[in-house]
């Protein structure tokens, strides 16, 4: 399942607080020089890492990713930048690679800075851990997550794997998405750049547990170049990597207990397709009423209608699982909610949204809106 | 209390189930033509009432308003329209007035048809009770509100009194904001206008429970023009219930343990403002937080950030309930939690966030997020 020319290593290095016991510290290491592409949150405020990383990004390639849980290292000014230097250095010695050759990404509370000393002293450590096991560096990273999230493909004889973090999509306290993905295909930067980007729009960025946007969010492709094979199903593979990954992410939203997927066609454009579809994915009401199996169309109506984008009401139809809920803007005749209200005790539900007869679509994947959810966010800190 | 002219009724019609044996229909009637002003929801999927009270608000008079909750006439396509006016007529034929003189405000559940035969039966009985008392009726038309919302006001001799329902500010399927002020200022109808809609940006339109703007959504201000008094008095009056109004409904949100006011400072323009306010009360993670009395500031950094508003993050100040938190973008000097932890306590706590030195600012008034919404709308329609 690892491609050709990367090794692995998690410790603990106590980085929310000494007394934490798991692993939180997680290293990537290739053996020689990495391709290296990336996409960052695009949120205004920027953790010290995504302002290293974008740089890093740009030079195009690295030996090394270094990832810590427990600290996000956001809104921590010029000292956070020096902070993450440090670690990269003390990493980069044991690896024996320049300091900027190591690309940083952090997740957890904001505003705290990096224990740096703890974490400078587990760089031997995680160099002395060097191996083939990957599991250890995906559970290392986690937070609120429940599950580890790790997804490989094979592209003839190269191999793509990935590991991800990330309970809400998007959420600046924790649930911060990271994601590396690993390659030995033999591929230019452009082409992994392009796989990564003609992925991303429909995979990470058409998820969302809250709408919260994180300070960290990153999703890193580097490729080892170890192994000859065809491009387009290479970038094929990394696409489907990155899009379980994704799923995976919004699968374990927090508290969630249900996956929703919306499709909203028949908009002017895609644009407008994803507007509507992540309105309605983000409705509180929209979410409470899947957490209350309660098939409540009336809410989705709505939501559609608030999001800004321009509709006829009147030509509005509405599926959920398959059943016609909405025809012409009303309850579709013959509509039986006995039979959607049995779809909505299921895990999953499918809702499609047609507006019109416009080219627009987009798919947009949420979960719902629990106690749970609720629970986890009044107590993160504590 | 009560502006000369008008009279109050409430009945129980039955409007949800016929077993419903609260009052649930409400009437509203000025002794002669009384001058109309309103605003509507902006929401693309609007009400039956909403598409009729338009056209009567352009007209610019009205005699009566009939008000039901328990049903919100929305997404009920053509035969919304007739049943209002069904209902319209029949009040009418009891007061002495033609049909497009009573103007139909409901909430409640989507997509449900009214139940046009309980309304106008109820009609008779509406007329029989009317007399000078409000609070029936204002207590008729709540639906998950936990308490009636009446403010009022004097202006020399003239009189304004206004009521409302609303326990999301806006969402769709029962918190639908309803709102009607009556006075008996002689005032043009312009003056009335701008009364209102100098008030509405900042009261309505800066009050958010969920962010999900209702299908139902209705500010009117009558006058019967019955008293002499100083115009702008009289205006300044009107603009003062409805904020009262406003500050009530947010109040009473769903689930509320704590009212929240959002000063942004430092933008472009008050829009920037306004948007910056909005994603930050709106965010489920910074609501959360207030639920759980955390004063997680990263959070707020993190909205912010993704409000789609430009800033300097390193710019960034932030005070909490009079306390320096965030100075320079990071953790202010001398910060000390506990403080803020206890401010967090409060049932009312105030948020400001400086963004920079631009002129623009606004004012948004919100809730937390707790167990107690999700209880209310994963199971509202049992």
């Amino acid at each position: 399942m690892i491609p050709a020319g990367f090794s692995f290593a998690a410790v603990n290095a106590g980085v929310k607080s000494p007394e934490v016991t798991r692993d939180d510290m997680a290293l990537v290491v290739c053996d020689h020089e990495a391709l290296l592409v990336g996409a960052f949150t695009r949120n205004v405020v920027k953790a010290a890492p995504v302002l290293i990383g974008r740089e890093q990004v740009q030079r195009g390639t690295a030996r090394a990713v270094v990832i810590n849980a427990g600290n996000a290292n956001a809104c921590t000014g010029s000292r956070g930048l020096d902070d993450a230097r440090a670690v990269m250095r003390a990493v980069a010695g044991k690896i024996g690679c320049a300091g900027d050759q190591v690309v940083p990404l952090s997740t957890g509370v904001i505003g705290v800075p990096l224990p740096v000393e703890r974490m400078t002293a587990a760089a031997p450590r995680l160099a002395a851990e060097l191996g083939p096991e990957l599991e250890p560096c995906a559970r290392a990273i986690l937070t609120t997550d429940t599950c580890s999230k790790i997804a490989s493909r094979k592209a003839g004889d190269a191999r793509v794997v990935g590991f991800a973090k990330g309970s809400g999509m998007i959420s600046p306290d924790m649930a911060t998405t990271l994601a590396v993905v690993l390659t030995d295909a033999k591929m230019t930067r452009e082409q992994l750049d392009k796989a990564l980007h003609d992925a991303l729009e429909t995979s990470f960025n058409a998820v969302t547990v809250d709408g919260d946007t994180s300070t960290n969010d990153t999703l890193l492709v580097l490729s080892s170049g170890e192994v000859d094979a065809d491009v387009e199903a290479c970038a094929k593979a990394i696409g489907e990597v990155i899009t379980d990954l994704a799923l995976m992410v919004v699968r374990d939203g927090e508290g969630a207990t249900k996956l929703v997927r919306i499709d909203v066609t028949g908009t002017v454009d895609r644009t407008e397709a994803k507007r509507v579809a992540m309105t309605v994915a983000n409705s509180p009401l929209v979410k409470t009423a899947f957490f209350g199996e309660d098939p409540n169309w009336g809410r989705i109506m709505a939501a559609a209608g608030r999001s800004g984008v321009a509709f006829d009401p009147s030509a509005v139809a509405i599926r959920i699982a398959g059943h016609e809920v909405v025809r012409d803007g009303c309850e579709a005749p013959g509509y039986v909610e006995a039979d959607v209200h049995r779809a909505f005790q299921e895990k999953e539900i499918s809702l499609e949204i047609a507006l019109g007869d416009g080219p627009g679509s987009f798919t947009v994947w949420t979960t719902d809106l629990s106690h749970g959810y609720v629970d986890i966010n009044a107590d993160y800190r504590t």
